[in-house]
């Protein structure tokens, strides 16, 4: 019998209709849907996706075993992370062995900080694979608050919060155009390199972006936290045409 | 009578299934749809919508007075292509104030180097408008080459190929992820800098990634020549979980 074929679809940054033509066809037609998830949740990709999951498609949860609840820096964290994505791989691997065809729902666009990136790294080797594009999270929300971010020459970089103070402040300096992901505990961080950049007058803050809770405003506005869906957009500095 | 509204809406990197469905909708229900276009050209973004633009839709063509005629240091450039974009969102100015919805299809991702901001930044005082993000040309190259580009904490540059060679070669020294763009002409400065910053051996060619005539190869085996939608992916260095 002839394995299944891995398919990791991005499901973009949260409203049901920015997902591709392409993504809400592979998730109609899919006989197994498979997903991450917290403890007793629904999952974010689902939900996303909700609307093109038909009757009797097998759902096969992937629950993470830990959330917030240890540090990214300890050891047990990276430990526990990869035995999970082992596991997770292996239960996906013993579907495909079986002849099935597998659909990972990935939040925003997977090749971009994905957690499917950690399963296709797994299986890529011993299946046939494909990779649906999705709307990243940036994408969508620089659409939504309707700020162009990067005219003629300017460079974007894209920078994790979770960088060293320092890292950012630099970052910030250097690019033209700048979107900064992976708030959630670092908006103290975030505010000081964007201070000490020069960068501030100029910081949007989006959270939650194309989804019904979405909310926005200059980040010198916005609070001392931030849910894991936020992000913060930096237009870039060079002449308009 | 009320003004209609500005629909700028991506249409992905060259797949017609790599639309959103709010695209394709937005599309399919419009009553103008404009894009630009060379003179006897059809127009990119209107090949890749093609599928989904119905009969009776009225199409604006807004042709380029000049391509690659001028280089776009000469100032004769600057005025020009100034001078079409006034006249470009005038003529859909003239439309919204009859009242007309007008759909503006865009290559790609609007808001990232896309022409259709230039519209957009013409018109978003006097005019309701709204943004449809698009699969960003990147994204649809990383994902059809199937190459994961950030991990972890990794930064991602998005680096115009138009810029210096030694501000090319600074940025991909710095750079855990690059990806340069508008390749064009200048294929003998990104190699020279991908050689001066150590990346070359990582680097990935992708020329009309996601078109039928796609093709792709690592950066060291290509040729001298690169046509317009073409661009160069280099992953992220960090490690794997």
């Amino acid at each position: 019998m002839a394995t299944g074929t891995l398919h990791v679809v991005g499901v973009g940054p949260g409203s049901p209709d920015l997902l591709t033509v392409r993504a809400a066809r592979l998730i109609e037609s899919a006989s197994v849907v498979a997903y991450f998830c917290r403890e007793g949740r629904k999952g974010h990709a689902r939900t996303i996706a909700e609307t093109y999951i038909t009757e009797g498609t097998h759902e096969l949860r992937l629950v993470y075993p830990f959330t917030t609840e240890i540090a990214v820096e300890d050891p047990d964290y990276q430990r526990g992370i990869q035995a999970f994505y082992d596991r997770s791989a292996q239960q996906l691997a013993d579907m495909l062995k079986q002849g099935q065809d597998v659909v990972v729902l990935c939040e925003g666009e997977p090749f971009l900080y994905g957690s499917a990136m950690y399963l296709f790294d797994r299986l890529k080797e011993q299946f046939a694979t494909s990779v649906v594009p999705g709307i990243a999270a940036m994408n969508g929300c620089w659409s939504q608050v309707q700020l162009p971010m990067t005219h003629g020459d300017d460079v974007l970089c894209v920078i994790p919060a979770t960088l060293p103070e320092a890292d950012l402040t630099r970052w910030l300096q250097q690019a033209d155009a700048a979107v900064i992901m992976k708030i959630g505990r670092n908006m103290s961080k975030v505010r000081n390199a964007l201070v000490q950049s020069g960068r501030m007058s100029d910081a949007r803050y989006v959270e939650r972006g194309t989804q019904p809770d979405s909310f926005s405003c200059p980040f010198d506005e916005c609070g001392e936290t931030a849910p894991y869906f936020s992000l913060v957009l930096v237009p870039g500095r060079k002449g308009v045409r």
